[in-house]
């Protein structure tokens, strides 16, 4: 990610609280040694009106991509972990309603990077779990509790 | 208003490009000069479960007053008209998408405290109706064509 001044950065944090989003989400993937695929994102929307402004921010930060979406809605996302650390800790100082997920979003990616085990991987999830609360978040359906049961279930992990 | 930190004036200048709104509006009112009333207004939105947060925005600012919404939506509404010149000149520096917005609204209320005649008048509602285009408002249906309609039918204001 490119250096981004502090004038910058205090407004990406104040434009990410205002209409952006910072989440993890459980997949299930069969081509994972654990099944399920973790995958975070930061993610800013506008409307496609304004996607030469999300450009801008885009090439200002260079990092992330654009994603235009069917409901007339561009989405500035950013999908790469080492990117995502690195904005991430720039937004930190002046974010005020989603320091909590970009804390728990570095949290995970780096405890990722570790993943020795089965059990580790449930801890993982178990992480990824708090995102629910944080989020308000009723859509997320996969829990760590039922990653742990598929687990078991494949004798990938032992009760 | 308070004077505000640099990083807290870009920070609001990012939330009030995600989720913020600037606009003045033309409604009818029969106890004003004119017959209509100039309201201008700045606003943040926010889930209410933020409203504490919007709360502290508020308090940090020293202007507007909070107003929960029947659909879970709290504002944060700057409606005094030298609070706005004081947020506008605030934010102008570090606004990416409401720029033209804040420069609109700002000489609209300076032009408005000049009003000396219904033809000025009519000077400032043209202005109010660059509005419609910056913020791509379908809904807008007071113009100033149709206040010059009603001024000159009222005999107010000669053809």
């Amino acid at each position: 990610m490119k250096k981004l001044s502090k004038d910058l950065s205090a407004y990406l944090a104040g434009f990410l609280d205002g209409d952006g989003s910072v989440y993890v989400k459980l997949t299930k993937n069969s081509s994972y040694k654990y099944l399920f695929q973790v995958s975070a994102y930061i993610a800013f929307f506008q409307s496609d009106k304004q996607e030469n402004f999300l450009k801008k921010l885009r090439d200002s930060a260079g990092v992330g991509y654009l994603r235009k979406r069917k409901d007339g809605i561009v989405e500035w996302i950013i999908g790469d972990e080492q990117s995502q650390l690195d904005l991430a800790k720039t937004l930190l100082p002046f974010s005020k309603l989603k320091k909590k997920q970009l804390r728990l979003l570095s949290e995970i990616i780096y405890q990722k990077r570790e993943i020795s085990s089965a059990s580790k991987f449930i801890d993982l999830c178990r992480l990824i779990d708090k995102f629910k609360q944080l989020n308000y978040s009723k859509k997320r359906t996969i829990t760590a509790s039922l990653v742990e049961k598929v687990l078991i279930d494949k004798k990938l992990l032992t009760p």
